[in-house]
């Protein structure tokens, strides 16, 4: 039992980037085993995009990884907040809605995270049931709990009060909302990004100002970097794989991402084991395994997990197809240029030609393609887009302009 | 009418430390007397502490000003933070109330205050009501108007704030609310102390921000001195006239204040018109009117209000029959000497005797009496407290230790 102990926090420690009080957890996970005994995870989620991308599947698989081991999920739709709306007017994100777009929006949650969740052990919830509840009095008496200066610590206001940015008083009850939540839900552990740790240790400041028996433990995971893998994955920036996407996009996403970005899905997207990420890594040093490959069967197990066991192969198959039909290998070197670009310019930057008077020449010979196409005009300049750049029938490059 | 409404605004600006938004003051007061239109003034009273001293009949005595050229009170009594009390638990002031004793106490205010006002013009409000109503979504939007820069500008907190003194985020809610009893009430001038002018202006923000058609005048009154002459007059520091002090009482203080400070008194307390205080001052300093005659007219004015017609100069007439059985002048000078002074000191410094050594020699020979009795200890010291000192039959002076 002690192995199995082991493992299981070794497994939830994976890919972590922080946790605070990893001895409340392990005592949880210890009574599990020995007593059967299960205990809550929060997660929190916003109402208003209930459309998930794998950058919140990190979390949603690490919920996963608790129902393993006697967590049951407090799935949290912050819903209060969504129906009283961004107060201040000044946040457009913030929508009002009404309490049956919250409730349309929670059943597109679940069966987007059924796909990774089991229903039998979590809990759905809405915290407009106790914050309404509040009152008046319940609320000034949640903010007696925190001082003004601790407050402004947090990074985001500190930065906004420092630089005379307008930081509205009723912001201030955000954070202590969320803590409150916790208390209302008797949480065992809070999970969340590392952006929101000011926000995930007010429920541990909460449960104890509320004399509650206990304070949550806290796990935070990293932020998934988008397919450029430098920035967050995100919606607005265009660089995510949605959970609701085709199969054949899902594949082609993932086939797309560089080869050290495909360590960190592996890590924090992968229900493989530690030791067969390993295995993979030691294979690609070796050079006895090609890493498109092993990105191929990430892509297979990412595609099967949404889209059904077998789903994967298939988008494989379908990927291939298209990639030989169209003569482009799959394993192209890609290029960022800068918007606008001149195309001769563009076929000097990638390698494909030596000079722009060659890249002239080559146009007029009808030699250079641009995504499949002959080029004519030898005065083009490319906007922002993904190109696929070819001279000739076996030199190719991919441009991305942002 | 214009010479009425001319009078009128006069009165109401007498005495006062600050009006801001005079003008919508005078289009009141211009529509009472044309239209017969009324207004609502609010002043907030303290639901925990129901004994009013003359410091706050200042504010009394300016509502019934109002309330004789169309003003309808709006008495308010802030019994929803009474009925929270202070959640952080730091003030001792601030007591939780039960419903009933903030009843009760309104019904102690209303004895006292309809002494001045006229109860046909006035409605005594409880803000708990319209408050409790905001509950938890409605606190947070009445936060929403405010930056947390703005707050910090009120000067407790930016004094706090800047001595690291901890300010609770509820504290913040305080003067919203305050605000809000504003929009709640329709109120078209707010008045209250110097000290409250942050607040007192919250109302005019807010009843912006929530669209109201127009916003509340605030006028402010300055803070009267106690009997000292030089404290705010206050029950903790001992310096004030209660309005439920006894008739007697309330005459000798009175009768013992300073000149200068009777004049003041005179501004903010009595009834009698300007012209006629003008009048008085001219009188006194052409030796024509003996100023304790002034102060007699000031005290029996006062008592009068509180203890009924005619009560003031039978308190007179008891007060010069105890100092003339007492064989004490009533116009005695006062000093104000050291805790612990030795008796033998005291007499020098009130130039009752040249030297301690005389002092010793008068006391032996039975010549110096404390408060109407023979001292007998050479070596006595006084304490706190206030003395009548006598050396031989005629020569008198008053001590107080503070």
């Amino acid at each position: 039992m002690e192995e199995q102990i082991k493992e299981a926090l070794a497994e939830i420690q994976r890919g972590t980037a922080e946790i605070i009080d990893i001895e409340r957890i392990e005592k949880l996970i210890r009574n599990y085993f020995e007593k059967g005994e299960n205990f809550y995870v929060k997660v929190g989620f916003d109402p208003t995009a209930p459309d998930l991308h794998l950058g919140h599947t990190v979390l949603i698989q690490k919920m996963a990884t608790f129902q393993k081991f006697g967590g049951i999920v407090q799935f949290l739709i912050g819903d209060f907040t969504a129906t009283i709306g961004d107060p201040t007017g000044k946040s457009e994100t913030r929508k009002v809605l009404s309490a049956e777009q919250v409730l349309e929006n929670a059943e597109t949650y679940k069966e987007q995270v059924f796909k990774i969740l089991d229903p039998e052990k979590t809990e759905v919830k809405f915290n407009s049931q106790w914050l309404n509840e509040l009152g008046t009095a319940g609320l000034i008496n949640l903010a007696s709990n925190l001082t003004v200066a601790r407050m402004l610590e947090r990074d985001d206001f500190s930065k906004r009060y420092a630089s005379n940015t307008p930081i509205a008083v009723s912001e201030f009850t955000y954070p202590l909302l969320q803590g409150y939540d916790s208390v209302a839900m008797n949480t065992d552990i809070e999970m969340g990004g590392t952006d929101q740790k000011f926000n995930l240790l007010m429920g541990r400041t909460l449960q104890k100002a509320y004399n509650c028996k206990k304070q949550q433990a806290v796990l935070m995971m990293p932020i998934l970097e988008g397919l450029d893998g430098i920035q967050k994955m995100s919606k607005s920036l265009g660089n995510y794989i949605g959970v609701t996407d085709e199969a054949n996009d899902m594949f082609g996403k993932v086939l797309s991402i560089s080869d050290e970005l495909m360590w960190r899905y592996f890590e924090l997207l992968s229900s493989k084991s530690l030791k067969e990420i390993e295995d993979f890594k030691d294979a690609v040093k070796n050079n006895t395994l090609h890493p498109k490959k092993v990105k191929e069967d990430l892509a297979i197990e990412i595609v099967d997990r949404y889209h059904g066991k077998g789903a994967g192969i298939k988008a494989k198959e379908e990927f291939e197809k298209v990639f030989a039909q169209k003569d482009i290998p799959t394993d192209i070197k890609e290029f960022e240029l800068e918007n606008g670009i001149w195309l001769c310019q563009a076929l000097v930057d990638t390698g494909l030609v030596k000079s722009t008077s060659q890249a002239r020449r080559d146009i007029k010979a009808n030699a250079v393609s641009l995504n499949q196409e002959k080029v004519q005009d030898e005065k083009l300049n490319l906007e922002v887009g993904e190109y696929i750049l070819q001279k000739g029938k076996k030199s190719f490059a991919k441009i991305i302009i942002k």
